[in-house]
């Protein structure tokens, strides 16, 4: 590794002027008016993924924005691994509050900044030119890869599913690599597993019509009453879920895993500081990470019912509606949380309404096996380019591509990151350590000559 | 009575020439475009009130629309009836509903249509030409009395209470005759009495920003869901209000009274059809109009929190809000039922985050006399009138003015009407059998010569 880490060290201002080219394209996928640079990015990443030497790089169209493919194919016994990045940044709003203009590159405090340095343009780069730099010095890889680099991620990866279906053949590999994730201050990180989510949507319909509570006050039923009974059913003030079978099925941790997990604890006062909350409110008896990556959630989303606006309108509002979801982790499935939810939904209605409950989306929970030779060699890999052994998390949320690729192609991810917590990932002033950058490139030589 | 009642006959026309101009005159207080017929109503019906023989006619300023005021006192040791009515109407729309032109009267079967007809114009209007007959035949009135037609009552009579206070000595009577109500369909109506009303928002702190359900599910509290809490603790599913000290005071309604109200009882099918409601919800063992009239009920208004857009946002929404009222009954005043309410909140909010709840709005029910000499008059009045002994009845709402005069001035009102139930009062074809309209003058010739 001698060499490469001198040959990194070397080629530092290349990468960097290839960055800054990346960096300076704005492409925004949450706003139409990018949509030229989101094509512009795309082929941009093609042209740099070629110049390192990967093959037959074409962009693969979708209905919404195109996911850029690449591959190097030459051993028939080695494993493939498929990289997964994205091309497309949030949007720089609120712009007065850039101290340097967002889409060009600068350096300060041996950090870059500019919108989508750390998410993900330097990551996924880092990974091509880890790539370019063991086919410059060996004319072959250790093993076989692909690269998919989509488009949508910042708004949803709608079409990344069914780009993967229509391309199995195409994507197939053993493992994914995802750097789109968020390392500790201290350590790096391997996020091994992720929660799913059931959304589901009450709508409680008690009157035809908004009525005058003067009129009717005491004789019908009030909407949004009703809906606030049922949500106080479905989770207690302990913070347990009351809706049947959502516990007796859940895959338990055992004590060797929570001892890793709690390595990755997340400390109540960063908790507090990050949301303003005046304590943490969940389930007795749990450290942080397990209450958001090994146990299920249930929140409100959002309510509305009724009168509103400013002042006093004293009606008895005819319907109200909740929006919900639940978080699931192994082994519940989301097609048995929902029937779940409205069996007892179902139970606890009041006869005097029309309660319904729909399910516009849901996904399962996924967890790879982190006692495979690829999250071994990951961990390895990670441990000598950060010189810390990495830290084993769970997610609490789902991130779209890595469940697809899970679900869809049936490979573990091995899902990290080199952007620090303090990044600013979707705000101002987005940053990334040069060092980070660098190591990404390290890492990738790395992981691929243990795989090999 | 057999002169005044062929005085009425003879003068039949004349009556409904006064009516139909009174009717073109759109003085629709909701909309600041009619600002100039507000002004026109209030001039003719100061007019018609100096022709029937009112003297000191004028209309008193208020910070919105002018209250007509007007007199008859010639008496030292006579009672005096304070007349209140309302000059404003409602907006005419939708107008493609109406068969013919709101501000055109017209007669149909027996019935007059156009907007106000019925709620307020004809009404008050009858009450001077009731003392125009008597002035006119007799040239003195048994009794005195005094005029308050306003211009508000229709955006709830904000300013009314205030010009009350302004002029407690020009206004002050023995009794108020108001005749904005609705009588049953086969019988006159008293109202004696009621509602008070508390009106409170209730908001629920729990974040300092919306965050992501994934990364903060399972150990910050959700905003919502309090509120949802906090909500089903105050009333229970048998409809009893859980804030303690709602029950102990009140006013028992004794058998006779119930009996009395009995006939005034809402069928429940009544209910179902005016409501949509699949069935009633209130508390056991009480008939529908002491559920309305003599029990204090609880309301949600209104409610928002979080994202209620298309789709769905997986946040953990950092506040939300409710907008609540309870309807209350003698003897619970405002100020004490405001005050167990904010006892019973501070005591059930959950540590984890900042409840308030905050009073907009409120004010003490009324009940009258309904044992007095000005009510015994009344039913006999009625009685003779309408041929039919009048139901006696307890409100719901309040109704700000009558409130307002015995609040203010400390007099009982006879609250009754001449409007059917389906007249439409706030609705296109808005309706009054002219014979309603007659037997309005006629009631005012007998009440004041009953009273004297």
């Amino acid at each position: 590794m001698k060499d490469y880490l001198l040959y990194i060290k070397q080629n530092r201002g290349n990468y960097l002027r290839s960055l800054r080219e990346y960096i300076s394209i704005p492409s925004v996928s949450a706003d139409k008016r990018f949509r030229k640079d989101i094509d512009r990015a795309a082929s941009w990443i093609s042209m740099r993924m070629k110049k390192a030497g990967l093959e037959k790089v074409k962009a693969i169209a979708t209905v919404g924005n195109p996911v850029v493919y690449g591959e190097w194919i030459h051993h028939k016994e080695k494993p493939t691994v498929l990289f997964y990045g994205h091309y497309d940044v949030q949007p720089p709003d609120p712009l007065d509050q850039w101290e340097s203009k967002p889409f060009e590159m600068s350096v300060r405090d041996g950090n870059l900044y500019g919108r989508g340095v750390a998410d993900n343009k330097a990551p996924h780069l880092s990974h091509v030119l880890g790539i370019e730099a063991i086919l410059k010095k060996e004319k072959i890889l250790p093993v076989n890869v692909k690269f998919l680099i989509e488009g949508e991620e910042e708004v949803g990866s709608a079409n990344f599913p069914r780009m993967l279906k229509a391309n199995e053949k195409l994507v197939k590999s053993d493992v994914a690599f995802v750097s789109d994730g968020i390392m500790f201050s201290d350590a790096p990180v391997i996020e091994y597993g992720l929660r799913g989510l059931v959304c589901f949507e009450l709508a409680v319909k008690c009157l035809k019509k908004d009525v005058h509570s003067g009129s009717f006050g005491g004789v019908v039923d009030n909407a949004p009453m009703v809906l606030s009974y049922i949500i106080s059913r479905m989770k207690d003030r302990k913070g347990r879920i009351r809706i049947p079978g959502i516990y007796d099925k859940l895959r338990k941790v055992g004590l060797g895993e929570q001892k890793i997990l709690a390595k990755s604890e997340t400390p109540t006062s960063e908790i507090l500081e990050n949301t303003g909350a005046k304590s943490t409110f969940g389930e007795n008896g749990y450290k942080n990470i397990i209450r958001t990556g090994a146990r299920p959630s249930l929140d409100v989303n959002g309510i509305s019912s009724g009168y509103t606006g400013e002042g006093m309108k004293t009606i008895i509002p005819s319907e109200a509606r909740a929006k919900m979801s639940m978080r699931i982790v192994p082994n519940l499935k989301a097609d048995y949380v929902k029937k779940q939810i409205s069996t007892f939904i179902k139970k606890i209605a009041p006869k005097t309404c029309e309660v319904s409950v729909e399910f516009p989306d849901g996904g399962d929970p996924v967890l790879f096996d982190r006692n495979s030779k690829e999250y071994d060699d990951a961990k390895q890999a990670l441990k000598e380019t950060f010189g810390k052994e990495p830290k084993m998390k769970l997610v609490g949320g789902s991130v779209g591509a890595v469940t697809d690729m899970k679900q869809i192609l049936g490979i573990n991810s091995i899902f990290t990151g080199f952007a620090l917590p303090d990044c600013g990932m979707h705000s101002p002033n987005e940053k990334l350590p040069i060092g980070n950058f660098l190591k990404g490139i390290e890492l990738t030589i790395r992981y691929l000559k243990k795989l090999a």
